[in-house]
């Protein structure tokens, strides 16, 4: 029932943002306030318990639910973001694209080796950016990295790029 | 005490993005589990009661203690974002920067003539993004607006530009 609620307040935009791909919008989750409480509380029954002290979100998507799941779990909230955003040291990794590289930032002293990190975005695909955001959360040494997404693409198969983290999402389509 | 607490956790940046300016970092008070939840009951405290019924953050700052804000005041959230990142039907607002015009978006269906908005960003400076995203949400006719920061910058006098609607801010700098 929950789920089934969660499902259909995401609202699907075929052709976004290139023809021939079907974009899953989850902005119709957030400004719907019981969906939003919901999808809190779903979130935070999947990772009460595991001593979570870091919940670290990728932008901007990930920096919606990821502060949420935080406050909800009383651990901190860190941001990983593009080059150039984050003002203080900071520690980056590069990914391949379909086209070029990408590069992702987190500051140097975000995590610390006492650290179980929650890393969190919307939507798994194929799990690039999340694997590249995982590499460079465990150059710090955190005890644990555990890894969520709202929404995981089934057939995109991107949980096969992670070897020793929990995967969980709220909803595979 | 609360509010020492909160101003001594921010992060002081000399010289960033370019020379001369003093940047501050608020990563450090989300990192820090205390220091957001007390930031997230020192927000909730000042707008409960106000009948708010959407929280809308600017991106990507804007996007960390916006969507908590929503959570704690049972509120929906809604994200302003920058051009051609919002997947279904926009309006938009154009506002003159130092150099050149920036363009922020907002979904049409994300605010209705119902809905009393809470409009939240990190820091007010000049105030300029601010401004086009108040000039925004009006578009929509909400029965009306308020406008927070975690931090004012008042030797800015960005305050002054907002005419018509009641701005408040956690810390004045």
């Amino acid at each position: 029932m929950s789920q089934e609620r969660l499902r259909k307040s995401i609202r699907e935009i075929p052709d976004f943002p290139i023809p021939g791909i079907l974009f899953y919008d989850v902005t119709t989750m957030f400004k719907d306030a019981d969906v939003l409480q919901e999808l809190a509380d779903t979130l935070y029954e999947m990772y009460k318990g595991k001593g979570i002290t870091k919940v670290v979100g990728i932008e901007s998507r990930g920096f919606i639910m990821g502060p949420i799941l935080a406050l909800r779990l009383n651990a901190g909230f860190v941001p990983i973001r593009k080059p150039g955003k984050l003002p203080a040291e900071t520690i980056e990794e590069s990914y391949a694209k379909e086209y070029g590289t990408d590069t992702i930032q987190m500051h140097k002293d975000a995590i610390s080796p006492d650290d179980v990190v929650l890393l969190h975005d919307d939507l798994l695909a194929t799990g690039g950016t999340m694997l590249a955001a995982c590499n460079l959360v465990k150059q710090m040494n955190p005890k644990n990295v555990y890894v969520n997404f709202i929404i995981e693409l089934e057939e995109l198969h991107g949980k096969e790029a992670f070897k020793d983290v929990e995967i969980q999402s709220v909803l595979t389509l």
